[in-house]
């Protein structure tokens, strides 16, 4: 439903591998000091003087991470950066390059991987990252994305998921569930579609989970928020997979426990009502939806003051004893072990 | 014919995403004070003090980029590595770090990861790049491999594609054409295989073009002795696409043209006979064959004392004015315009 109607196709065959990246990333200029050579080299030069370097990769595949019979490339591009960068800043770094991969079928014209690149560009002028490298190649089959994004940060200020300590405040940015129930509306009129094409529907009142599903934004206002608020996390980490997922992660490399209090949980009135309308349970699905790229991160208790009452920032719990093990504490105030139900790749394949 | 015969087969469903990372990087130990985060957080975090980072990455797709009917994984694991280490030598620098991200079927079961894993494991303590990072996930159909190599130099010995000058000596490492050769072997061996699954083949009079093809070494030893020699090539790329297409890139970037002189291209004997036998020219082989892994470079003329006689260098042309064009002379001194005939991924797809 989403389909780009341009009946423009360019094979890329005509471009060849050397002419589709310089055609694709013709328009990416370098505007950090630290971007000393991007692409065009066997290898991109980065500068970062006593900083230290960051680094992630992750790994994007059609059929697998998205469907682009609703998801229009320019916000895959968009998204597929959003996916890196959160990364950069789980670890209270700055982002500042990345390098893009992609492999494409020949069911893709040019056109197609204009409308990606126009989508990674918006993304990387909006975040102040530069492109600076990558490899593009022909897959057997669909389309995928690889993406490594690099950051600096001073050695002091990096934040490990491993610092977490007993009676720490566990704390979340924004709000959670809403990219998940994004997807299930959009698979809905998926389904709706394929029945009738012509159906127009109407998503007005979806707005805010469908945007958060395909165009969502990483928290890079987090990192200076805490530099401003002279708040250094213990332990941090982006929420990719859902929160339960996360908080084990926290909590079994920081050796320590946690408590979750079901009624903490920030949601957005969309999300509440969407769960109503597809008969889910709302924290069920903030605890293993995915897809938010919030931060999750951990406190010192005395730093409470420094937080308390910023829109951006939900206590949602506290750390414990690792021997008290990993609870949500539900609304009436009943103990269940948290098990990660956060999206497994590898199990949900067909 | 070189198929895993070991019938035991794991299913990746039972380790989950994060069980899978850690049990195929658990050996994985960290060698470069460098490298002070690796795996198990949201990123890698590297210290290259008052050094530049440099960056590479590499996509290798099933079917496309290999054929696993006669790669064996612990092969390609360990070509995937090279590929990209072979890229920052081509800068002048060190290699120290990598990252591997794969994404698989559910045909693959753990035990062939393990394999794949093996050879990665070989590479990095062969090649002493740390492995600090990745992705695993799963794939619709077939494997990919998506590998980023980190390096480091000091800015005065960064060597760029575009530096080269009229006059200067244009060297190569080693031979070519191997990889090419090695690969007509294995392919004439999977047709005979289709035919006689139990035609056992004698590929011993091919070990080395084979070798070349499924177990490429990068240019390691390359960085170390030109500083030794006290040579600083003007510009240097790596020999992965055919010696045609790294030829056209020197001369596109720096600005300049080039004679290449036919008599002078080292080919190892065993690629003339079997450039013999398949009834190719060892001369477009050379120039188009691709995936040699060595290292093409110019350098000023009055360097050439320092480099002559080394058995890993040949001088194989001089560089020219621009206007004077990209050329061949051929063994009959006539000129033959070089075009790029290195493998275009592109247009290769079937």
């Amino acid at each position: 439903m989403l389909d780009d109607k341009n009946p423009k196709r360019t094979s890329l065959e005509q471009l060849g591998e050397f002419g589709l990246i310089n055609h694709l990333t013709k328009d990416f200029t370098l505007q950090h000091k630290s971007s000393i050579k991007g692409i065009g080299d066997d290898a991109a030069v980065i500068d970062f003087k006593d900083k230290k370097t960051v680094i992630s990769t992750d790994l994007l595949i059609e059929g697998v991470h998205f469907d682009l019979s609703y998801v229009p490339l320019k916000h895959l591009g968009y998204k597929a950066v959003m996916v890196n960068l959160s990364d950069i800043y789980a670890m209270n770094a700055t982002a500042t390059q990345i390098t893009v991969s992609i492999a494409v079928s020949n069911r893709f014209p040019l056109e197609a991987l204009e409308e990606l690149y126009s989508g990674i560009a918006l993304a990387a002028k909006t975040y102040n990252v530069d492109l600076v490298g990558g490899d593009t190649t022909s897959s057997t089959k669909g389309m995928l994305i690889s993406i490594t994004a690099i950051g600096q940060a001073n050695e002091e200020d990096l934040v490990y998921r491993n610092g977490a300590k007993p009676n720490d405040l566990l704390v979340v940015t924004g709000d959670l569930g809403a990219a998940y129930m994004g997807l299930q509306v959009l698979e809905r009129e998926k389904e709706v579609f394929k029945v009738n094409p012509n159906n127009n529907p109407d998503l007005s009142m979806y707005t805010y989970i469908v945007e958060r599903q395909l165009k969502p934004e990483a928290r890079k206002d987090i990192v200076p928020l805490l530099n401003a608020l002279e708040v250094k996390p213990t332990s941090m980490i982006d929420v990719s997979d859902g929160l339960s997922s996360e908080i084990l992660h926290l909590c079994e490399q920081s050796n320590v426990g946690c408590n979750l209090y079901e009624d903490k949980i920030p949601l957005d009135p969309t999300v509440i009502s969407s769960c109503e309308e597809f008969k889910v349970n709302s924290t069920t699905v903030a605890l293993g939806g995915g897809e938010d790229y919030e931060l999750l991160f951990t406190i010192d208790q005395k730093e409470f003051p420094k937080i308390k009452g910023n829109p951006n920032l939900t206590v949602v719990g506290h750390m414990t004893d690792k021997n008290e093990g990993v609870h949500l504490i539900s609304r009436n105030n009943t103990k269940i072990p948290i098990t990660a139900q956060g999206w497994n790749s590898l199990s949900e394949e067909q």
